[in-house]
């Protein structure tokens, strides 16, 4: 017996930043899972900066998704039908998957859920790619030590607000960079950064040397090559530069104009970049030190969520123009 | 009583390039030595790099060399009249010191020099800096492991050619970057890299891709932003990138416009910049390892000598057009 359902399909690839014309909302059917499948009505989907290369076309992870594709990412979702003895309707998973109100998926490419340890949308936020990914960074590629000065780009999204939030915990002074006073107000008094300032303020190098009186040692890059080249003349001497993002890059085919490479060299800097996919093997004891650190009041998170499978480009194109406080998410 | 002495004096600061305008030829008189003190006649300078930007007052050592200063850098010289008891007339010295025929200088600032394990110019070139720093960059920065490739920039100079044989001698792969078919030659029949391309050459990207098969792990760069534009593409996942001179960047007031940026991110790069002198308590026991393999003759150099005081200028001139094959001194 097949199901109805609704799907998010790339129209046409974005050529510069993504717009809604880039997409359509298909009506489908959905088959009747075959032996060791399971049927899943997704409850949240995750909405990711790195999808947006993925559907320029830019980068190729698997499965890729081509125009007339369904998108694809990581989701929750709760069981409904089942052909696997593992799995019995009522039961909270997580997978990757396609951006459909209802899919198939083989047990073995599922995670069963703890909603009592969390929530559905934290095992796609605090829980989930974003904060392992500001924990991986952080810790195995910046190494800020006690005392040191951490500042963060994009303090307010998804991976910022836990960068700055851990920097805290690890004994560093933690300063943001976000965009606009109500923005930088939610980081210094909800997430209990030292300091916050406004890259959309027109002083933006000044106020840097203002809230940075002992400059920086680590910088986590959210953002792009405009942004640390700005950062640059305010690095210590063997400073690090984690590369998370680079989301302006993917928005332009420009070549990046950068005044201060040079201080890589006179500074003796380390700029280095990292792909959370090589962390995954840790998500679960990085989650037990999250959990833990979530119970005592020291990490805070907060998500941005979108109403509806419908919402779901909308949503994704406002992380384009940092639209989102936290996580973006998508709740059907 | 006191000695006539010759002395290279910055007549002013370059704004752009150094010309021989910026210096002038002194006469001066130098006192008797005062108790303690030792005087010394001059036999070899070392022309570097770093000094371009020095006396263009990008960077402050101490002592700095402001206009009216004489040159300030490495030199290897002989005790003619010393007032302190652990020298005598005829030992052979390393110190910085002024760019003069004759200086004098606080026994303490002395190192003694053994003739029998290499010659006087070798001090200054392979026992010298040139040498530390490319063993600091690839193997505190860079650390290649066996199988690997290295591609090393300015490949003939004094740090690329110790760069490619200490790759070789770790199991690596090394391709050099030079300037003409004379110098790719040498690099190649001379030195022992696997192979090296003309930057000179119109098709240098397509002579990369010729010569890498396997892409490049470890990149040593010597040279500038623009170059490594031109090398970030051909670099492995993981690669790392040791910056070690940024001699275009000395020349030139403009932004460094990046393409290939973002790679730091999508191939999870390191690129790392570092300063010999964090080194200088190593060289002794680096030196025993590059005078065995010069003994073995897995390690050759090459200097380029000018004649004369006088030619001082013109030498660290040229370094800017990549005039000199291996270590460029000036023997007095």
């Amino acid at each position: 017996m097949s199901t109805p359902i609704q799907r998010v399909v790339l129209a046409s690839r974005p050529n510069g930043p993504a717009t809604l014309d880039n997409f359509r909302i298909e009506q489908a059917t959905l088959a009747a899972p075959a032996e060791g499948e399971v049927r899943i009505a997704l409850r949240y989907i995750s909405a990711d900066p790195y999808m947006l290369r993925l559907i320029a076309g830019e980068i190729d992870y698997k499965p890729g998704v081509a125009p007339g594709d369904a998108m694809f990412g990581r989701v929750v979702g709760e069981v409904v039908e089942s052909r696997d003895p593992a799995y019995a309707p009522g039961d909270a998973v997580f997978l990757w998957t396609r951006w459909q109100s209802q899919v198939l998926a083989r047990a073995g490419d599922l995670r069963k859920l703890d909603l009592a340890v969390a929530p559905w949308p934290s095992w796609l936020g605090v829980l989930g790619h974003s904060a392992l990914t500001a924990w991986a960074g952080l810790f195995d590629v910046g190494r800020p030590r006690a005392g040191e000065t951490v500042l963060v780009s994009a303090a307010s999204g998804a991976i910022g607000s836990v960068v700055g939030q851990l920097a805290k915990i690890s004994g560093c002074r933690a300063v943001g960079i976000a965009g606009g006073p109500e923005k930088c107000r939610h980081v210094v008094d909800f997430l209990g950064f030292d300091a916050c300032v406004d890259y959309k303020a027109p002083d933006l190098d000044a106020q840097l040397t203002a809230v940075l009186p002992d400059k920086v040692d680590v910088y986590f890059e959210n953002v792009g090559s405009a942004m640390m080249d700005t950062v640059l003349p305010h690095m210590n001497r063997h400073g690090r530069i984690v590369v998370c993002g680079m989301i302006s890059e993917y928005l332009s085919d420009e070549p990046a104009r950068m005044q201060h490479l040079g201080l890589i060299l006179t500074q003796a800097l380390r700029v280095e970049g990292f792909a959370v996919g090589e962390y995954f093997s840790r998500q679960e004891a990085v989650n037990r030190d999250l959990a833990r650190w979530i119970r005592s009041g020291q990490l805070k998170y907060h998500e941005t969520i979108s109403e509806g499978l419908a919402s779901a480009p909308s949503a994704l194109i406002g992380l384009q123009y940092g639209k989102n406080l936290g996580k973006q998410l998508i709740r059907l």
